[in-house]
């Protein structure tokens, strides 16, 4: 690495609701160091936004002063620091740019804050933050922006799985499959008869993936009960019962995909199909989309910085990196 | 009404997980008295089973010493009075009174709980007090359990549909759709953006129904999140998302129906249809299920009343009601 690279060219946050992840980036766009705080959005008084940013960040910018500073997520909704009001689909790296909105800080800097990508229609979606993650997949394997397309999944409390081509985020769905996981295993009955397992039960996760897959059912909403009756009869121990629900449920996320491209005559295995995400989650939906004939869906690895880091550069706020 | 009639002929107890319903029925199966009571099964201190049917009953026994008591619902489960093995599919009324377990009170009277119906298979499902309903549907529109069959809907926290013909329950399946809906408006983001409403708002249930009727999307998990981002656009108010997210849910529960029933090559609009349970949430069914063409779908009343009176005769503890 040469000594430009490694000195320091741009803070990079993604700032979502429950957790702030802060990026020092070189000019290469590789991280010099990283800091993760709980100061997500939903849990700061009125007015923490600088408190925070000053925790997270500021030993950085003591030391480097004057350096650019770029954020995605949740940090630019009406509930944020800043509001920088949603892009359309569908919507390119240029459009986010053009949509950037700055805020001042105490220390005097401005923060560039990202907008999110809304999707007009009967049935609206929007995210925040994950347009950055995809544009940051993108960047480090271009052929996914090229015409033919791509399926990029980001799993997680609310799942998105974006369809991307031309360089623009065409469209997304939005599956609330974490957060009803969580819901139903800590809010209803399912969670009653369930004890905590030592290890991931994969053997029961792709039953439930199975389950959910294979036709004669009549949906999510009664097919959890089996989390329940498979215990009662003998069929699934107490310790099977959460990885068999959360394979259920993710089960139930790529059917509902897998009817979405049926009705334009495509399937999930005909499909180039990256995903974005912790790493372990990543894996369990690896392993429920080889179930649907799925084998080439990697991790895409530091999408957030490479995303953060290609919106500054598009935006003239650190020089674009060169190819090697 | 003659005077034997309004002679106090049976206890029946209708006890289920939270709440006990208690009925002082006649020789001709009318209610001369009933009581309502908190003491649902999870609600009482170990070895409370004796006191709550004191509490609600001992009044009518100590006035009318030697009455019959039968009982149907989760008081006959493995956490409650006394466990009544469940009887499997298809299972006619015979079944049920052989299945019939005694409990001995401290006052020395036998209750007689009625079990359960199991339904094996891959996806497993039970039923406590709702096959006893179901017979006492068939006992007051006798039409319902002749060959050509019915389906019998008991909407609540766990949903039930119920194939009866030939007498039998054939087979059944559990929506958990009330519990659900509670779930994602007390425990998700959904609820943080509703607004109590001061009235059912049928517009916005039914917005629900139809997006969950119509084809298009990619199924429940991904439909819910509209009930925020239709209020982010604009398009639903705070005090219209909690009827819109009930009306999705039941809409998911009637389209899950609807695709089993295609797959016979039936349709709910060619079914005989039945609704037992709350009246309130049998309105909102009947509403749903009009947009699937349904529109003959009674709410049969007394269904609890007359299923206990009707399997206690056929189990020889009343004399079987005669035709007036």
């Amino acid at each position: 690495m040469s000594a430009s690279a490694a000195t320091p060219a741009l803070v990079a946050l993604d700032w979502g609701t429950t957790s702030l992840r802060a990026y020092l980036l070189a000019a290469d766009g590789v991280a010099l160091d990283t800091r993760a705080s709980s100061a997500g959005i939903m849990k700061l008084p009125a007015g923490g936004f600088d408190q925070a940013f000053e925790e997270t960040c500021g030993a950085w910018l003591d030391a480097h002063a004057n350096l650019p500073v770029i954020a995605a997520g949740m940090v630019g909704s009406a509930q944020g620091w800043v509001e920088a009001p949603y892009v359309e689909t569908p919507a390119n790296a240029d459009a986010l740019v053009a949509g950037i909105v700055q805020v001042k800080t105490a220390r005097g800097l401005a923060v560039h804050v990202v907008p999110g990508v809304l999707e007009r229609g009967v049935l609206p979606n929007v995210m925040r933050g994950e347009e950055t993650q995809i544009f940051g997949a993108l960047a480090s394997e271009p052929s996914l922006g090229a015409a033919g397309g791509a399926l990029i999944g980001l799993p997680g409390t609310h799942a998105k799985w974006a369809f991307v081509a031309d360089e623009r985020i065409e469209r997304f769905y939005t599956f609330m499959t974490g957060e009803t996981f969580s819901a139903l295993r800590d809010h209803t009955i399912l969670g009653r008869t369930m004890h905590p397992a030592p290890t991931h039960d994969e053997q029961a996760f792709l039953r439930g993936v199975d389950t959910a897959r294979d036709a004669g059912h009549p949906g999510v909403l009664a097919t959890i009960f089996s989390t329940r009756t498979l215990g009662l009869t003998g069929q699934l121990s107490a310790e099977q019962q959460s990885d068999y629900l959360s394979g259920l449920l993710i089960g139930h996320e790529l059917r509902g995909l897998s009817e979405v491209l049926a009705r334009e005559n495509a399937t999930l295995a005909g499909k180039t199909l990256r995903l974005i995400g912790n790493d372990a989650l990543c894996d369990h939906y690896r392993a429920a989309l080889e179930r649907f004939g799925c084998h080439d869906a990697a991790t895409v690895a530091h999408a957030t910085e490479q995303g953060l880091y290609g919106i500054a550069a598009l935006a003239g706020l650190v020089a674009a990196k060169r190819a090697a």
